[in-house]
Formats: structure tokens, C-alpha cells, sequence
């Protein structure tokens, strides 16, 4: 591996300390910026992430961290933003240095709020990346097994080959493999997606359905997502690949999933606000849903289970009336 | 619901007798054949059968109960076999009456070892029954949750859309909800293959590997038994359906499943001979990756995952380099 890559990671979160672990395998420096002082002084002190996979050593050797985004960005050649797309625009506000030139890449699985973009295309439009300096880390791939180094599979897609490729190398290891795409627009819409039908399941187990149900919303949320995406940019996919269904089903049944979790208070009768102010964490497939649900309303896709979810996140619906009509929709 | 339909139910185990349950929501009377004659008599006293879903309470009156496997089919127009595919050609055997005219369908989901057939294609060649009098009744659905009465939705596939229709519907009820068919070759070899993807699954898990792993298995698994059923039965389907993919995923990722249990043992250091013996019920899988790999010498459809479940089963190699090796297949 080239020692002159430069790679930066822009994030604090589980995922951002995920990435930051599997490139340590190949690189001899990272820069890594996040938010939290604390976090930064307890990484450098005991070189272990206090918040998030605490259990991950690194070599703080390695480690250029800082809490300066500036810094980090103008540093690095690959940007990797690992941050949840809710803070994704108030960060980029801080920006100082130029983006041009830089090779960005998204590890964000949602959809920037302010702009209902998705993150590809957030930096495209607002800030003239083009296609081929943008590429996106994608599953299917909890955090938390990469931490305990459990076997996984990236997808790493990106306009230009070349550096999709390179990123796919950096990021490969031992217990990582990862294969390049040059479905962008794909990638990351799928992604979002899955995080509402992850929300789907919980709501649904949250009621009290089964794993036969499960199977059935799954079985329709892949072909609902397969309907959507190809609104949002037709192009040859295998939608079974497992960037798209991988990644759904990883979300979806795992018990790691904070979208399957918030879902599952939502059935279990939490109102959204209370729920929301139980997780810790963002769930992003709460705003996920408001836009792929407006998004939809211009594509005209048929999404049962979107506009399902949409109606008992955001029009405060009864979760149990709503999921007995969403049943007669599925087959 | 007419009155005049006479069904028969062909099997004691716990398929058999959630079958019988839907059955008795729409019908006021069923015949009913098991081997065990403790297990009749336990029913008709107590209204429970002693082995299986034993929570489910029958009302008796409606039941014609029998040990003789003839009495139950001269008594019906639709016969639905539901007894381990290993167990089907015995039972046969012992036919006196003529099954010609009757409607025959199939809630077995494997494969007849004697004939390496699928239970279709075994009454069709081996009983001369017609494509228009053969069905099948396929998931997802766990017999488990049908005692539960949690929301299930069944495929009944049929050459004649009629019998589908009125097998559909006499199904039917409060929690099932039974969608046609006309893929009866296809939606027979998803039920079968997707006990090997189970036991896959179970191996991996016995061997270590985690939820993110499991979801590039179940991604890459119906990808290959598209291509096995596309050599099979090339006709318009989608693999995404309830049929194939929700079955593929009630069965590889729930507890309930005796395949993924098997295989879990396996994976585990259980050689198959215990891994067998400390089971006391059949995993129809474990005849279904004979079958399914000696059908694909002919087929030649690329299958790593089935190659690698027969070398473990059969070949006698070790799980964890097979399983090893199988990771470099994956994507």
C-alpha cells in the first residue's frame, strides 16, 4: 500500500471510529476529526474511542486527530465524511479550505435535511464535486463487527474506477473485503432507504407480528426499493447485490440497528418525540422517510411500506391501523 | 366456503398440524392421517396434538382422524401431503386406493431421495398425475407461528388456477393471508433449496461469523438459486417474491428453523452423524444438498454455497476452511 495516500475521516460516531480502524491496517498516518474535545484527549491518552466501539485500540501513532475540520480536509486527498446527514450541513458551514481537487466519499447512509439530497449528490450540487471525485462507502456492515473484527463486505462506489479501487484497497483487510461499483446514485439511495424499512420492521415487531411477517416486508421492501431507485436513476443493477439487499437485510434483522430499534418503540406505543428522546443516537431513517417520501410524491413509485411509515412518523397516525391496512398491500 | 370440499391431511408433525388448523377456520370436516396411534388417540381426547404445535386446540368434531393413510385419501378430492420429503415414497408404498383424480397438493418442502425429485415432478413421473391436479402450498411461514395465529402469507401454486384459487382460499383466514401461483416447479425447488442456504447460515454461525456476514450469505444465496431454478424452469418470475425470497429469509435467519440449527452444530465441531442424532426431527436440508448438488453436475449452474454445505455434509471436509474458502466466492 502507497504510503503517500492521504485519507482523513470526518466523524466520531461508531461508524467514523469503524473506518478509522480498518485504515490504520494500511496506512501508516490518518488525519481524523471529530466534534468532542474529550474524546479526542481520551483517544490520544488511552487510545481507545471513549463513546463509541470502545473496545478498538488504536496506534495513536497513527492518529492525527483534531477537532478542527480544516485541518483534517486539507490534509487529506480522500475524504471520508462518517458523520449522521443531520449535522452533515452545519459541519461543511465550518469549512475554510477549497473541497476542489478533493476526493470525497460518503460513509453516510441518509439523506441531508436541508436539501433532501442524498450525500453524493448534496456535495455535486452545492459544491461542484464532480461525479468522478465522489464515491460512497456502503454495506453490509455494522460498526460493531468490525470492531470485533467479524468477517464483512464493503461496496465502493465511485464515478472513477480508478478510485474506487484505490479506496476499496485501503479499506481491505483481513476481515474486510470490498469490491468496487460505479453505481453512485444506487449505492447511497439504497442506503437510505433501507433505514426506513428497518424502522418498518421494528414498528412491525414492536406490534407484535412475527418473523413470518418479517420475511414477507422484507421480500416487499427489496422490491419496493428496487422500484424506487430505478425512478431515481435507471441503470443495469442486480438489486439482490449486497450493497442494496445485503445492506437491507443487515439493518433490518439486526438487533444493532438503532432504525430497527426507534421502529420498535414506535409499535410498542412510544410517541415519535419520546422515542427519539430515548435514543442517544440519531435514527436516520426518521428523516430518511419525510424524503423519500416527498421525493416519491414527483417518481410516483408505488412504496406501501414508505408511505406507511411517513404516515405514523410524521402525520402521528396510529402505528397499529395503519400497519393492519399495510398488510392487506403486501403479497 | 362450500361444504362439499373434502380435504385430507397427510402427516402428524408441525406443518401437518397448522395445516389442519387453517383448515378447520373454513371446513366442517377434515380427514386427517398420522402413523402415530397414541398421538390420534391423544388428540381425540384431549383436542391436542401431544408432539407438535401442542398449544393448538381442535375442535374434534370436525376431525376424521385415521391411521390409514387410505381411508384419508379415499375420503378427499384434495389431498395435501405435509410429512418429511424422506418419508414420502414409504408412505406411498402402502397406497390401495387409486390416486388418479385426486388433487394433490404439496406442503413438503424437499426432495424425494428415492427419486431425487421434487414431490411435483414425484407424483407427475412416478403416479401419472397430471401438471393441473399437482400443487403446492409454500411459505414463508413457520408452522410455529401459525399456533401463534401471527400474520402469515402463504403462495399456492397450481398448473390449474382454479384449485389454486379454492386451496387459497380455504386457507385463508383472520391471519393467513394465501396469494396463486402458476410456478409450481419454481416456488417447489425455492422451498427445497432454501433448507441448504439454512443450513449455510447455521454453519456460519456456528463458525463465528456474524450479522454482517449472514447478510452477504442470504444476498449471494438467492442470487445463486435464481440460476439453479432459471436451469431448472425458465420461465417469468420474480425471485424477490414472498415465494423464493421470503422464504429463503424466514428460514435462514429464524430460530425455528431445524435447518439452520443442524448446521449450526456443524459449524459448532458436531460431525453429522451427531449433529443428527442429537436432533429428533429430519432437517430436510441435509437430503436436499445431495440432490440439489448432483440435479446442478447437469445443471452446471454456478452454486458455491450449495458446493460448499455438500463438501462439509458429504465430502467429509472440515467447515471452517470450506467456509473459508466460500468467503472468496462471496461478494
Amino acid at each position: 500500500m502507497s504510503e503517500n495516500l492521504k485519507f482523513a475521516v470526518i466523524g466520531g460516531g461508531s461508524w467514523a471510529t469503524a473506518i478509522a480502524k480498518m485504515l490504520c491496517v494500511n496506512l501508516s498516518e490518518i488525519a481524523w476529526y471529530m466534534r468532542n474535545d474529550a474524546a479526542i484527549e481520551h483517544i490520544q491518552k488511552y487510545k481507545h474511542n471513549p463513546n463509541y466501539l470502545s473496545s478498538v485500540e488504536f496506534d495513536t501513532q497513527k492518529l492525527k486527530l483534531t477537532n478542527n475540520i480544516n485541518e483534517a480536509i486539507e490534509y487529506a486527498d480522500y475524504v471520508i465524511f462518517a458523520i449522521p446527514s443531520a449535522f452533515l450541513d452545519a459541519e461543511l458551514k465550518h469549512l475554510t479550505v477549497s473541497l476542489a481537487d478533493k476526493i470525497i466519499f460518503s460513509a453516510i447512509k441518509g439523506i441531508v435535511p436541508e436539501t433532501s439530497l442524498i450525500v453524493g449528490e448534496h456535495f455535486h450540487i452545492q459544491y461542484d464535486i464532480p461525479y468522478y471525485n465522489i464515491g460512497v462507502i456502503t454495506g453490509p456492515c455494522h460498526a460493531e463487527e468490525v470492531a470485533l473484527e467479524r468477517l464483512s463486505y464493503l461496496t465502493i462506489a465511485c464515478g472513477d474506477p480508478d478510485k474506487a479501487s484505490i479506496v476499496a484497497k485501503t479499506l481491505s483487510g483481513n476481515y474486510i473485503k470490498a469490491k468496487i461499483s460505479d453505481d453512485i446514485i444506487g449505492t447511497e439511495y439504497a442506503a437510505m432507504l433501507k433505514n426506513i424499512y428497518a424502522i418498518a420492521a421494528g414498528i412491525a415487531h414492536g406490534l407484535g407480528y412475527g418473523d413470518n411477517f418479517q420475511s414477507v416486508m422484507m421480500s416487499n421492501g427489496i422490491r419496493e426499493m428496487k422500484k424506487f431507485i430505478r425512478k431515481v436513476h435507471k441503470m443495469k443493477r442486480n438489486i439482490n447485490d449486497s450493497a442494496y439487499l445485503g445492506d437491507l437485510l443487515v439493518t433490518g434483522y439486526s438487533v444493532f440497528s438503532r432504525n430497527r430499534m426507534f421502529g420498535n418503540m414506535i409499535g410498542k406505543g412510544y410517541t415519535v418525540k419520546s422515542a427519539m428522546m430515548e435514543m442517544s443516537m440519531v435514527a436516520e431513517g426518521y428523516y430518511a422517510t419525510k424524503s423519500a417520501y416527498k421525493l416519491n410524491q414527483g417518481y410516483g413509485a408505488k412504496t406501501p411500506i414508505i408511505d406507511a411509515v411517513y404516515a405514523i412518523l410524521y402525520e402521528g397516525k396510529d402505528a397499529k391501523s395503519v400497519f393492519k391496512k399495510l398488510t392487506e398491500s403486501l403479497d
